[in-house]
Parts: C-alpha cells; sequence; structure tokens
C-alpha cells in the first residue's frame, strides 16, 4: 500500500530536478572549493550560483547569505551570536513562547548563563501579542527573535510590524523562517529582517544545508571556528551537492509558489471544512486565514493525537500530532498550550501539511478513514464515556 | 584532458556504491527520523545502522557515535563542549602547534574566554613533544586535544602514549582523527582516547556529516540546542542520505584499509623517492615513515608553491600547498613554519595526497611534468639565481 503523506512541515522529498542538479558533486565534479586548481575553483563558483539563489528568495544580497548545516544551526548562531557580539550592549532578549526548540532551547540555555529571555504570550490563534512585545522592550534588549509562522499550528506572525517595531527601538530583529520560505513571499528589506533561518529539506531540496540571512552591518562572529569558508565565518568543507540543491530547490519553490501555494490553500481549507463538518468536537488551531497555505492542524476532543496517528498510519497516513521534533515526547506540545488549549484537547491535536504530491482524491480518503478512526477511539474512551453520561449524548 | 588528482586529503570523491546507497533517501525514503509512523521510522533504523558501522570502524560502541555536520563541527563540539562541562575542574588545555585550524582558531576563540591554551612544540618531523607534554600538563587541565595525523605533512602523533599521559593525569584526550579514519586502524579503547572526530568526505563519503566519539562517561552538553535528535545533544533534522553513506563509506574504507592503504604506500614511497632524486634542491616534509600511507609533503627551495600549483593545474595536476583551507591566504602553512622550515622553503612546498584512483604511470607523468616545471620556475627565480652566483653552481 502506496503511503499518502501528509506531513511536508516535517520534511519534504529531495525534488527529482533537484536530485539531477545535485548528482555530479558527489562524483564527478567533487573538488574541494578551498582549492585553488580549476577543477576544485569551479565549485567556488557552483557555491556563489546557489548563494545568489537563496538571495533572491528573500530580497536579499548575496552577500548576505551564509550556508550552515540547517536551520537549526542558523537559529542557534543567529541568537548565540547576537549575544556574544551584543552582550557589552545589554543581556536581554525577547522570543515568543511558541517558538521552534532550536530558538526556545537556545535562549534558555542563554538564560542559565547570565541573559534575560522575555517570552511573549500569543492569543488564542497564535498571534503574538504586538502590545506585549512593545512593554517588553528595555533599555538592555538586544535581540527579537519571533518565528515567521508556526511549525505546528501554521500562523504566521506580523512579522513587518515586529520588523518596524524593533527598527524603531534599534534592536536586532531574527525570524526562524524555516516553515515559511518558498511557500509564502518573504522580502527581508521590506520586513526589517536583521537575520533569518532557512532550510533546504523543507522546500524539496536535501536535508542538511540550511543558511543563515545576516544583513550587512550586523556583526557576528564565528560559530563555527575552523578554515576560511563562508568568509571566515563558517569553518568546515562546504556540503557542495547539498548546497547545489538547496539554490536549485529554493529557486524552483519561488518559480511556482504562487500557483502551488494557492492550490494548496484550496486542498487545505477543503481538509479543514471536510473535517470540521463531519467530525464531531473538532477543533480548528491555529488563525483561520492567516496560516500557511498548507497547514491544518485539528484537535479532536476525548482522543489521543498519538493512537490516531498509528492507526492512519495503519492505513497508510502520514501525519502528525505537533512537531515531528517533539515526537518521542509524552509533554503536550507547548504551542497548543500557548494557545490555551486544555492539556486533553493538546494531546488529541493532529497536524496534517500539504505538499505539492496532495490531492482532493487523497483528502476525500483521509476524511473518510478519520472519521471511522476517531469514532472507534471514542468508542474506547472513557473521556468521551464520561462526557456522554453527563450529556446525555 | 582529464585531471590526475593527487589532493585527496583535501577531500575524496564520494565513492559511486556509497552514493547508489544515499540515492533512495532523497526522493522515495524521505520521512523525518522524528516521525512516528512507519515510512519515517525505517530512517531512524538506517541512522542507527550507520552509528554502528561509524562505531564498528574505530572500536567504539554505537551509542558513542554522535553525528555533527563534519569534522570542523565536532572539533568545536569538542573542545568547546569540555571547556564548558568541566570548567569548575579547571581552565587548561593543551593542544600542538600544527593542530587543524578547526582545533587551532577554537582554543585561540577560548583564549580570549577565559582559557589558558598551551600550544606543544613538535621536532622536525612533526612529532609533537612527549616531554613537553608532560611538562605542561597541571592541576587545571582538563583536555589534551592533539590530532591523530596531520593534514599537512601526514605525520602520525604517538596517540597510544598521549592516551596514557592523559588517562594518568585525568584528563580528557580528544584528536581531530579526520585524515586518519580509514586510512590506519584506530581503536579508541586501546589509545585511551575520550573524544575523536571524523569527516566523511576524507573517506569516499559526501561532504557534509561528520561525527564525533563520546567515550562513554564523558560529559559533554549539546553544542547546537534543538529538537531531540542524536540523544537530545545535537539539535536538526539528520542528514539522513548523508548518514547513510558516510556510514557505507567508512565500512567500505575499513573492509579495503590494509590492501589499500598498502598499496598507496608503495605508490608514495616511489613518488618521494623519484622526486628527491629527480629534482635538485627538494626535501621530505614530516616524519619518513611513521606517516600516512597517502600523504608527500615536499618543499622546493627557491620557488613558489602557489607557482608549482598553478603550472601543474595548466597540465591537469590538482596538488595542495599545505591545507585546502588556508589556501587564499599569503602566509606560509603554520604547521611547515612549526617543524622549522624557513618562510621561503615553506611558501616551496607542495602537498601530494594519493588516492584510490592513483597509479604508478600517473606518478611517473607527474614527475616528468614537475622536473620541467621547478626548471622553469627556477630559472625566473632570482633567489636561485643569487645562490647559483653565491655557489658558483
Amino acid at each position: 500500500m502506496a503511503n499518502i503523506y501528509f506531513d511536508y512541515a516535517a520534511t519534504t522529498p529531495t525534488h527529482p530536478d533537484v536530485l539531477a542538479k545535485m548528482l555530479p558533486y558527489f562524483t564527478e565534479l567533487y573538488g574541494n572549493p578551498s582549492s585553488i586548481y580549476k577543477f576544485a575553483q569551479g565549485n567556488k563558483t557552483v557555491l556563489d550560483v546557489a548563494r545568489e539563489q537563496v538571495a533572491t528568495a528573500i530580497g536579499a544580497d548575496e552577500k548576505e547569505i551564509l550556508f550552515t548545516s540547517g536551520g537549526t544551526e542558523a537559529d542557534n548562531w543567529a541568537i548565540l551570536g547576537v549575544a556574544e557580539s551584543y552582550k557589552n550592549k545589554g543581556n536581554h532578549i525577547i522570543t515568543s513562547s511558541i517558538e521552534h526548540h532550536a530558538v526556545l532551547h537556545t535562549c534558555e540555555y542563554l538564560e542559565k548563563n547570565g541573559f534575560e529571555v522575555t517570552y511573549l504570550p500569543v492569543d488564542s490563534d497564535g498571534v503574538v501579542s504586538i502590545d506585549a512585545l512593545k512593554n517588553a522592550i528595555k533599555d538592555n534588549t538586544i535581540l527579537i527573535t519571533i518565528m515567521y509562522a508556526n511549525n505546528e499550528i501554521g500562523t504566521i506572525q506580523p512579522i513587518k510590524e515586529i520588523g518596524i517595531i524593533a527598527k524603531e527601538a534599534g534592536v536586532l530583529f531574527h525570524t526562524d523562517a524555516v516553515q515559511a520560505v518558498g511557500h509564502v513571499p518573504i522580502d527581508v528589506i521590506d520586513n526589517h529582517i536583521d537575520l533569518l533561518s532557512i532550510s533546504a529539506h523543507k522546500l524539496y531540496g536535501p536535508k542538511g544545508p540550511g543558511a543563515l540571512y545576516i544583513k550587512k552591518g550586523v556583526k557576528l562572529k564565528a560559530f563555527i571556528h575552523g578554515g576560511g569558508q563562508e568568509r571566515k565565518r563558517r569553518g568546515g568543507t562546504e556540503n557542495v551537492p547539498g548546497i547545489v540543491g538547496f539554490g536549485a530547490a529554493i529557486e524552483r519553490a519561488t518559480k511556482f509558489m504562487e500557483t502551488e501555494s494557492a492550490r494548496q490553500l484550496i486542498l487545505r481549507d477543503y481538509l479543514i471544512e471536510q473535517v470540521l463538518e463531519k467530525v464531531p468536537f473538532a477543533q480548528l488551531n491555529g488563525h483561520p486565514t492567516n496560516r500557511l497555505p498548507n497547514n491544518a492542524n485539528i484537535s479532536f476532543d476525548f482522543i489521543e493525537g498519538e493512537s490516531m496517528l498509528i492507526m492512519l498510519d495503519m492505513q497508510g497516513f502520514c501525519a502528525s500530532s505537533g512537531s515531528a521534533c517533539t515526537s518521542g515526547s509524552l509533554d503536550p506540545s507547548h504551542v497548543l498550550l500557548a494557545i490555551g488549549l486544555k492539556h486533553e484537547s493538546a494531546h488529541g491535536s493532529l497536524r496534517l501539511t500539504l505538499g505539492e504530491s496532495n490531492t482532493k482524491e487523497q483528502i476525500d480518503q483521509f476524511v473518510e478513514a478519520l472519521i471511522k478512526i476517531v469514532a472507534r477511539l471514542r468508542e474506547m474512551s472513557p473521556l468521551y464515556e464520561d462526557y456522554k453520561k453527563n450529556n446525555e449524548v
């Protein structure tokens, strides 16, 4: 039985056209870009082509793009780098309570090392409170780090508003845009973004490479010390095939974004509408409209998300219950708790993230399966039993 | 004209068999190992297979292998991690003056942040002074980090002796084994190694992945904060295809090591002998016998290494003048200066590192070309002109 994949926010396949562009760099054009002979210098050039492709996708200059080993390293570098380079100016960082663990755990690390971190609340749609942000800024604030769009509930933040506030306060603004790049249009200039994290494998590129956009003028020391790669700011032989694939993937994603995101948005709304209509005691999490075009996150009362995932898996559906990175943990998602869900609702949530392969037929198949799975799980649920007794359903 | 590649220490091609094993994980088996459905859980399993393959190659347990984004990250993690986790015990680190920049620049970073670093001298063969090491250990010493084999001159260090000294002193021992793994037999237990860095692309694996061996019991906090990957010690979605390739490559390299290293050693000695015999004013750098089986590093008086490289490149020979990472810099190699070469000899050095594709015929072609190139460059050299005048050559 072929799988039906609804977990594109966890990772995407590398597109075959992207892989085809990468292949020569494994076995034929394998030179180290730091070597001076022509055979290897060609690989220096292809890194610059990829750099330009990444820069173009977010309205940056190619000199402002530095390659990393993924979104997580980019987040770490941005936050730890600002903390180190600007510690003479202050030791206060502002973030939100719904960030990815790459940001949250980095902030927690800094809290143990002399920094103060404010975790802004979000409303029930998952939107960061702008008032709280304004009130949080102090003389010693050096960084605001707020994600572009949430990986679990898809809510897109008021990035431009945040950028303007940061700019007016003279505070650097970093955004983890791992879920957004390639899915919604992004312009770092227009949004006053100083630092922005990207990951290749969320936009049909390979797992491995990522990038950090560092606006010209922002001082950020090396995070990984070594050779002179990435303008002496990120040591280590470059992942040439991966970076070639990253560039090709981001160029491709940007090219097809308008039509493909519009297509996915229609599918997403159809999926949400069908589930909410056909499955009782279900509610959408995240902003109803200002959300990633491919994200649906729905809570089902009385049942466990993990059980749903397992039963969906048995029928070939790949979905998630919160961030892929939090699986294996029994704690409910910090994002769902932050938007005000009760523990039991947070436990009973399902994240469906669409991608290029998904069709309306797949959604119909999924909804049909889901109806039965939810009904079956509720039959076994003592919580539902109690509810029925108390409400005479 | 096909290139003749003598720069395997800079990087190796990914072996076609290795690439073949990686390919399904880009486009077909693309699941995120953190996802709980079967389709993705299979990728968690392949990571563990690769972990076992890496562990086996160095005599470690698979639980002691953590994947990184390469040798440089592994070096950074080992050194910065020990510095952070053991700072209550002391702030003194011992290294050598001929380490790779991934180690040296990390140590220099620590020196700016309250740590004291001793850079041990080496003898004219590039062997770290054991007496100096013994004398350098103090009550506040927390780490000895000395490379297994040097990337420029190939000298293999007395690792077991160092390991025993470290163990007796109760000091952790890290070794950057990026150039050694897959080329010479390594056993972390026998050598009393606590931390060891590996890179996939030096042993016919892909650029990108690396690993840090962390001996059971060594406390090392996360270096990159994020999701729960790598037992919560290295956040970020794993580079699944890369790690699959790393595992396959290291298994393959270990399997063929004995025969292939023996073959390369014969070629290397033939190369050295031919060059020293046929090119006047040339000398071998590094230990004559206790060196990597594929490394030849030779200095030529009166000429510039870079000019040699360019002229060799014009004839299709890929070689290096010191570490690939230091190219682009006009400073002579810190390694060649540390073994006592004068600036002018260090500038006139050539590193030739052999690999699986090289043959005796290629070496004959190379030596023939080199004789003419050196002669031509000396004809243009004012230094040689002076020498001839003064010595009536």
